[in-house]
């Protein structure tokens, strides 16, 4: 994540993943979900806030969820029925269920399918928010198999490429990849320049956002450095920013994202029927390819041969998606999540509110 | 395309899509390919020239092909030999067989797999040039399937996020899916700003390019518009440009692709290892997952819904990847093709040395 996007030094509260943890279950089967799914829905989250993804972890994401089940547009007890299933494929109605809470098992099934099949997939649609697509991609790495995830969730909020209205939303896509000692390959983006959960933490910390990353309301993308607009003034715009820069491309991408999440999942078009739309989580087993063992060293061989480039002027190292991540979560394990202190104020007064257990200090 | 890199008005000499055919299958056979074969690689070829790719048709990659034969560092009667093979997978060593004598049969192996299984994929290694991915996701498109393809040929041209030296290629991704009425979905791109063969075709005509589209040997960006550097003065960049326009995604989106193409095919780091790559084939059947005439239905709603959006100021219409090329198609089956006339000069006169039947006028 940018630098930009950090939580001020001032305004961090260290908090143990385990306390963090527990309260954000406790927040979750007070909203009705049944325990075990409250602690693998919480997972999601955590991981999330580990890896750095603060954009997508409890920050962002408790409060809207919070009220969500309060509306009972989310379902806390759903039952997801399995529309139609082969070998290798499966179409799952979550029945209302937030992302998180039917996204581990669906990727689950995906990886249990592969590793009898070679590869398998799975559609889910009828969904709330999956805060990211990272977290599935990666389970499927943690068991020795590549992981492949996408939402298309909240359409008409991207500009596409020549337009002057949002058509699509921000259609994340994730790849994991396992490595032997080199710390594994986690691919994780929005389609769109930026999440839209970045701009929301970009106003929490008082950061400008970049040229090119939104438009204003008739779809002129605003090619100076701004303060982040107010939800409702802008729209985001697509990887690319503008058609000279490869806009099409990210568009291009979306659209995959939004015909595989959607239309293969039998939700239909989000931008057409709008309401919550489809998930898509994929798993391809290593070994029905080629040997496991040879894959691993030639991913460390890669990434290791990533990491040994000389950095550009003024530049300190080069990356490869995942490194950073798996850094800041072996460092957070050790000194805690640094969450902004209005976050933890919410917890707090949430938890005192409904008489939840909670000890983030 | 953009304008810029279509062949100018005077340069032009159109020919009909059976000439430019039945040339381009005459050298193939001259080169030793079989005569089946050398139908199939054409049609990826001239395909591609009808859809208005003209970086991936006869003009910028038939020279090149016959220079390769030449040097026997393409095999034209390759052995294609499947080292593993499961249900829904296949690894296929192409035994240095040109990408496009190799592709149509591994995209054609996925598609029977998935029709039979639900979803499948065949990697290739060994393997030279690839002529772009979209032909073989349309494969599918063409035969009611969501079809995808990749490939990590030519390392060592793109410079990743913060670095100063090239590390990956051009490393070109594309997925298709079939419509009812509108023109189906066909999203084919490199994930460098622009495709190699773009800086070669605007060099031809004389057109500049973009700031952020290539660095120098240095790896700084060269972010003016400048005549294109010669062969060997630059490095591409990966879509997005720099790191604040999200260079870090297109740098991303080409290592997932490097992973499956080189590590889960076998044949190791390109980077590192060198020589010619990996190819990627993928088929999901829609049936595996839910209805087909809904999708279709629903593709049909999407589309449309995306070009009845109003353009933005300065802009005639919106479009998605696909419907351009699909437009282009129709008009050229009826104008012919136009290609530049140097590109004619050059079928001429090699057909005429190789005493080839060549009638493109």
């Amino acid at each position: 994540m940018l630098e930009r996007f950090k939580v001020p030094e001032q305004d961090r509260v260290y908090v143990a993943v385990e306390r963090i943890r527990a309260a954000t279950e406790g927040i979750l089967r007070h909203n009705g979900v049944p325990a075990d799914e409250a602690a693998s829905s919480a997972d999601v989250l955590i991981k999330n806030d580990l890896r750095g993804v603060e954009s997508h972890g409890v920050s962002n994401s408790l409060r809207r969820y919070v009220a969500e089940y309060g509306e009972k547009t989310l379902n806390a007890t759903p039952n997801f029925k399995i529309e139609r299933e082969t070998k290798t494929t499966m179409t799952v109605d979550a029945d209302g269920a937030l992302g998180i809470h039917v996204g581990p098992w669906a990727m689950q099934q995906a990886i249990d399918k592969a590793k009898e099949f070679g590869m398998a997939a799975v559609a889910v649609k009828n969904s709330g928010h999956l805060a990211g697509c990272g977290y599935y991609a990666m389970m499927a790495a943690e068991q020795g198999m590549i992981g492949h995830c996408m939402t298309a969730g909240g359409a008409n909020q991207t500009v596409p490429t020549f337009g002057s209205k949002p058509v699509m939303g921000t259609n994340p896509i994730a790849w994991a990849a396992p490595a032997r000692d080199m710390p594994p390959f986690l691919f994780d983006v929005a389609t769109t320049q930026v999440a839209n959960n970045k701009i929301g933490l970009a106003r929490r910390i008082g950061a400008n956002i970049e040229p090119g990353w939104v438009t204003d309301l008739d779809g002129e993308p605003i090619l100076e450095e701004v303060a982040p607009p107010d939800t409702g003034d802008y729209y985001l715009l697509h990887i690319g920013g503008t058609r000279e820069n490869g806009s099409h491309k990210g568009y291009g991408l979306a659209l995959m994202n939004e015909i595989i999440c959607n239309e293969l999942s039998g939700y239909g078009p989000g931008p057409v029927v709008g309401g919550s739309g489809g998930h898509f989580f994929q798993a391809y087993d290593i070994e029905a390819f080629t040997d496991t063992e040879k894959f691993k060293d030639d991913m460390d061989a890669l990434l290791q041969y990533i990491v040994d480039v000389p950095p550009a002027k003024g530049f300190e190292r080069v990356l490869y998606a995942g490194l950073k991540e798996n850094e800041d979560e072996k460092e957070r394990m050790k000194t805690g999540i640094p969450y902004h202190k209005e976050v933890i104020q919410w917890f707090e007064s949430y938890c005192a509110e409904a008489d939840i257990d909670c000890d983030l200090r």
